[in-house]
């Protein structure tokens, strides 16, 4: 994308005048409030058509399933943010949301991407298993992470990822998508040495896929997800604060290694 | 607060073992999800309770209300940030959270706080009427602005307001907090010297508080709403940019009135 | 501030053609590039005139005095966010900056503006004694903290509010801020019943304040100096990750006290 | 990267006790304030050593070089914000941060590291042309834009980096990377089909690679430079405030172009 280059000028989202506002082509105090949920809502903004039963379905799943982990880098940024900046509670959401990167929440997009690689392929004279184990090799290559696989705690199985699956089942939403993100899984101690279980982030864009869910969106939602919790422990961050007892605790964990003046003692009070 | 004086040491909203996800005393992956939508989830994260029909109903009207109003500044914002730094979609969409601030979309938590010293003062001697007439003239002499009342565009009324007012009485929870709203409306008039509508920011406050969801997170419903309208934003300046666009139009409205070498004309290309 | 009711549509900065880039009235290439430092340019950009050397060598002293103190909490948010979004070091950066907040950073505009509010009382009819007095006073029956005072490590005294005042007698630039901050100090012990040092915090307004600094650009002091110390911390963590170990030690400082099903036993793994 | 897989323990940047702060080695308050400038400083705070004289020059004026050039789209995020949040300056720089991006200013560090593998690349066997053109085809062939060249603005030459060039001639630090910066200029006409002259962002890079900067500090440049002048428009902004009245232009240049119910007139008020 060049600077001042583009041709766009229009945008279909939203409109409004003194007493209307019309979002997605609908009314939005007539025909959206009271009317439909907020889930329903994000699906509408997004694709500009409500959600069907499995959509809903699968979008509030994938939404509950990654909102919260407990005291996670990105919570504890964000708290640790609020006890620095009290006045400025967005700031402190803004810090925990910059932590939904490619390594941790953002890996939902990179899978999304890896599986929609090995769809495009399937097909034109390849089989599934052979599309997969070509773009597998390619990553390996690159030295690029297979992402939506493995975890730090849950190295058994992640049981977020085998619940987004049932819930599909039970929806009658199990796709292509699917059944790429369990192949990989079956293929990956031959391709990369060892078993590595599918994870939530390997799950969500699977069973999201499977439902028509926009490629270029799946990183929205760990963010949006995320954001409802950080809300929740930044509530909780007023009435019980813990930002500073885990910044202390953080600090003593990392000892001092450069040079010092003779006699300096390091304090970590 | 004072840094190193927290007493506080724990956190009750979530824990994990390799094979449990616990958030708010519920396993995760087989109580929640599929079970919840997210926007019950939302409440049960603050709240540490799910949500009544009519809370359920409340907050899905309040986040449907705020989440999306056109190309505002921080949509602007956030669509300039992505078409510069396309790489970290959370780095636009914090740009964007970031202008959740006091003067535009954090007003709901400053409009909460302003009826709940209403409330307080109510009763102890003084009529509703005594007391918001009180809390006002307090703001008017500390040159504080009204919060929750007038828009630059909704001029006559704010029609989101009405129907959150509405979607209330449906549901059969109107009651103090959406009484000194009205009250306030009606004595602004005398008090300010103009009339003023109640606007969005106004009435999410009002509708929340009388189904009884905490004070604390109310700035955390313009912050979540205004994700999910992020999120689509984002997804829409992926396949049609006008990030750039919109920059120039908005560096061209302003002029140059300082100093310049003998000779030097501007450009705006 | 009302939103759509701006008047003003000029900026005096900065304007450019594409041949030539004006800063602040001068040619950016021909007149400032390798003849400024990066202070000075500072010092111009805010104020549109070249520093004097008073002037120049409290701003330095100032910078350098703020920019590092080791692994604060702003620090850790920033090192974990590069930790799982190294794909933005930009979004690192600014988590770190978003803790440059009221209580812990930012406290320079408060200690500023405190100051400034003496100054202002002092002379109509009041000595500085009194001004001071009844500003304490009024922070203290507002339930302010006294913004400047006390240091949660540096308890007897803050070495770098020691060093500003005698860099700033040195510079021969001590004024009626530094005097102002010095008999606060003194008056402390009387008005809030303990002795609380100078922190460096309320040495910084001072010193600025008296070689004409603008007070609406204090709380730049700690945001620009450290991005500083932010971008050496993040360039340390591409080489030497520790933003997930610091991540587990806060983690694990914090217990779970919320309900749990029969039998769970949480992990810090 | 995986989580929790990291072996470093330590930091060598600062450490602290209640009467000294050591930063690389040094006591701040006794042997850094007063004596080093902020420049100076940010490079110790980087490398551990203080810079030679053409270090100190060619980091002087990258700074800035890079600091302010109008309203640019991360100027108006953050003028944006600040209008919408003025309680919290902290995240209206964040905003402005957060666009230092791939595509905008964050190109710094891609030339650096597109420099660095041409760098590698001469000399085992490859003349400098040789390797330049090996790395200029495999951008193209991978659809990688070549970063560092060409400018929407200053088509024919951008001044900055031309005066960079100078600079580090006068200061007799001209190098290898100001040889490949300058070959790969004279290369792209027959490489790309058109001419594309060196800007900013690939001088930048040249100039402080041939001196020593780290590589993975590069992006730390513009992001320190701009934080200067992010300070500078919010200043600005406080007294005469354009944030609005940019956004209502940049909302006006775009249209709505999604459907609507029957008979409604959108408006941009």
């Amino acid at each position: 994308m060049k600077i001042g280059s583009q041709a766009h000028t229009t945008s279909a989202i939203s409109a409004a005048n003194a007493t209307t506002i019309v979002v997605r082509g609908r009314d939005l105090a007539a025909d959206l409030m009271g009317s439909v949920s907020f889930t329903d809502y994000f699906w509408l903004l997004l694709t500009g058509e409500k959600p069907g039963p499995a959509q809903r379905r699968m979008l509030d799943a994938t939404l509950v399933a990654i909102a919260e982990h407990g005291l996670v880098p990105s919570v504890q940024a964000s708290r640790m943010t609020l006890a620095a900046a009290p006045e400025a509670l967005q700031g402190a959401v803004a810090a925990g949301i910059l932590g939904c990167g490619s390594v941790v929440l953002g890996s939902a997009e990179a899978a999304g991407r890896f599986y929609a690689e090995i769809a495009q392929r399937t097909g034109a004279g390849a089989s599934q298993e052979e599309a997969a184990t070509a773009v597998v090799r390619e990553y390996r290559a690159a030295k690029r992470a297979i992402p939506g696989y493995g975890h730090p705690m849950h190295k058994g199985a992640d049981p977020r990822a085998l619940r987004l699956f049932e819930i599909a089942a039970e929806a009658g939403s199990s796709g292509a998508y699917i059944a790429i993100a369990r192949l990989v899984e079956k293929l990956l101690p031959t391709l990369v040495g060892k078993p590595l279980s599918l994870n939530v982030s390997g799950a969500i864009p699977a069973v999201l896929l499977d439902v028509g869910f926009p490629l270029g969106a799946l990183k929205g939602i760990p963010i949006l997800a995320r954001t409802a919790g950080l809300i929740a422990h930044l509530l909780e961050e007023q009435q019980r604060p813990i930002g500073f007892v885990m910044s202390h605790a953080a600090a003593a964990a990392i000892g001092y290694d450069g040079k010092a003046p003779d006699g300096f003692e390091p304090s970590h009070e």
